[in-house]
């Protein structure tokens, strides 16, 4: 199957054509989930799709569902990906997976393969972290990872997700029951840019993910008292600033401390927000990544118990709250050495990865058997407006992914 | 004189009259300098002046300048302080010597005590820290110190003074030519809480303020690299966030080092704000005060070094900016001992005093002599809602007021 090659003008044409579904307003190419942009660029890829000759809907949490009848129907191969971006993001995250996989839908079109298998290409809604602090909160949904608790989470403005998700064309009570039935999904496949240096700097053009990484997401919450900064002599202030300050150091240095793990204070605020007023509450927001399960639930102790020392010593209160604790995922090995395979197939150079990003993989993963397809990421940077991934990567992906496919669609047959 | 009172009343219903002058969006009772309230704040007090029987106008930086004249015309003696607030601040800072003057001047009118000296009264606009970077900034105007620089300060939305200033009724022009002619000013007094807890640990009703602090305000800007917080490992990042933190302990261990010095970071901000995105920029604004000048140039400089070695070894560039760098302002010893004379011969307790607040008064202090007079404040508090003097505490401090004009009123008649 290695004559088919996917075609890089269209890809190109519709990854730029993208690139324009932005917020002029943000640096880079921004489509947060629950803008308007994000309600823009999941309608174009759903017109995309119907192009493709996919029969497409939209699920009630705002998932973009196509699906190519199977010769045999009943049994599901599901690809999928997302489009919303970071504030601040780039071009590839999510949007190559998306448009690879329906570039595999016009290959087989084009030359007449019609699989066993029904194709379900699936548009994630709101990958990326929202203002609630959830991601992957389409694909959560898919799998019933949602509950009333969910859409009553608030954002900094104290609107709720119910009252925001109306915006975007869901329905809170909808959103709710979009339990899609993976009972007949023999595998989800995603294909993705690396977002790190590791394909790069080995010299590697396609990345088998063996795990994808845990996630702890984070919220410390300080509150000391407000006092004048010139009057308030040191010994008696409890500035909730410094506790929090501390703790984004705390977050830093048990990150530090660990084998691929990871750790990071994306935010921080203090209240009142003056310059000459010592800080009355200070908050942290942050996470902790890595493949083992067991030190994420270590990191997590750890920096309760500093965010408690910091917030002591200085007479603050300090609340945490672990918004997300997704645990490492490894992916399914059969469908991993299917993907290896594929790719020795086609003659490109593979290596096994950790993925240290998450995605709506990993949460896929809990209902059927998952394998991702990473292809190398220019400097390794990824969500900022550098993120790079040049055409000469990308496509090589999208054949592993339609070679994945094929073979999958033969092995799996029942 | 001792047997003229200050009337409690009207103190009371003035005061509470301007607590309803406020942001009601806002927290405790706050009157930003540039805001809608703080020009109905100002418009009050102007009225309460004209009552008085005073000749109001307004200078050109928003300055409301009562007089009354005296016997001989020609010198005069100046009382003032300021009804613009912190973002969640009291209803006693600045406010208290505002009303203090007028009811001064209200009883000698009703006493028929007509001085020698014209007494001008001034509500000095914009003392509090405003986005701009500044604070004193109606003082500073009358006293020569600002310029078109000022005038291009810019706030966090990229707006100048010159663009803010014409909402406040401002014209930039006018501003930078607002200065007074301090030639025949014998003498300034400001009466204001106090904002710390010295006068009420001590156990005195009147605080005769020796020296006002030094201020230096700062601005440190943190420039690293966006990335992904997923694949980026620690040792490879860039984190402009984890830079500004320990720069704000910085900003702590050093102002501990000190006698009666204070350091706070009050603001912090990183860029993107994003839980999975490693800051790409920081910003930390705050500052250093203490009664030593060297102390202070010391401080600086300690800092500078320390946020300097927090984004060196993080692969991280800074800059740093001294936005405010005043001295401390020793006052002026005869007014000082008159304030003490005054509050020996009223039969208050008295204590001299350190002023760790800044004030219109230390700006003042460069064109003529001048002296401060605090009344205590419950539990020290003060930019927060709880700050707090009973009227009690207030009134003899309108009384010292009294007292000292009165005396200064003789002793300097030429």
């Amino acid at each position: 199957m290695s004559t088919i090659s996917p075609v890089r003008e269209r890809f190109d044409a519709e990854l730029t054509h993208l690139a324009t579904l932005t917020d002029s307003t943000r640096p880079g190419w921004t489509r947060r989930a629950l803008s308007e942009e994000d309600i823009a660029g999941r309608d174009f890829a759903r017109s995309l799709m119907r192009q493709a000759g996919l029969t497409t809907r939209v699920d009630g949490a705002g998932n973009v569902i196509g699906v190519l009848p199977g010769r045999l129907g009943g049994r599901q191969i599901m690809l999928g990906s997302h489009t919303d971006t970071v504030d601040g993001g780039g071009r590839f995250d999510g949007i190559t997976g998306v448009l690879g996989a329906i570039e595999v839908v016009r290959l087989l079109r084009e030359n007449d393969i019609r699989l066993d298998h029904d194709l379900v290409i699936v548009v994630f809604f709101n990958e990326e972290p929202n203002d609630f602090g959830f991601f992957c909160l389409g694909s959560r949904a898919m799998t019933g990872l949602v509950d009333r608790s969910t859409l009553a989470a608030t954002d900094s403005t104290g609107r709720t997700l119910a009252q925001a998700l109306p915006d975007s064309g869901i329905d809170p009570e909808e959103f709710l029951t979009s339990g899609f039935d993976f009972t007949n999904v023999t595998a989800f496949l995603e294909l993705h840019i690396e977002q790190g240096p590791e394909l790069e700097r080995g010299g590697a053009q396609i990345g088998v993910v063996e795990t994808i990484t845990g996630i702890n997401h984070f919220r410390a919450l300080f509150t000391g008292r407000q006092d004048h900064a010139g009057t308030t002599s040191m010994s008696v202030r409890a500035d909730a600033g410094c506790a929090a300050a501390g703790t984004v150091l705390a977050v830093e240095s048990i990150a530090e401390s660990g084998t691929n793990t990871r750790g990071t204070s994306g935010q921080i605020r203090f209240t009142p927000e003056a310059v000459n007023v010592v800080s009355e509450n200070a908050v942290v927001e942050g996470e902790f990544r890595g493949p083992d399960g067991s030190w994420l639930h270590e990191a997590a102790r750890r920096l309760t118990e500093a965010a408690g020392q910091e917030a002591d010593r200085r007479g603050v209160t300090m609340e945490i709250e672990w918004t997300t604790d997704d645990a490492p995922v490894p992916l399914n090995q059969p469908i991993t050495a299917t993907i290896t395979e594929a790719a020795a197939e086609l003659g490109l150079s593979r290596s096994r990865m950790f993925s240290g990003a998450g995605h709506d993989a990993g949460i896929i993963a809990a209902k059927t058997q998952v394998g991702m397809i990473f292809v190398p990421s220019v400097d390794g940077r990824s969500h900022c407006p550098e993120e790079f991934t040049a055409l000469d990567d990308v496509l090589p992906g999208i054949s592993v992914l339609l070679e994945t496919v094929l073979r999958l669609d033969g092995s799996l047959r029942h």
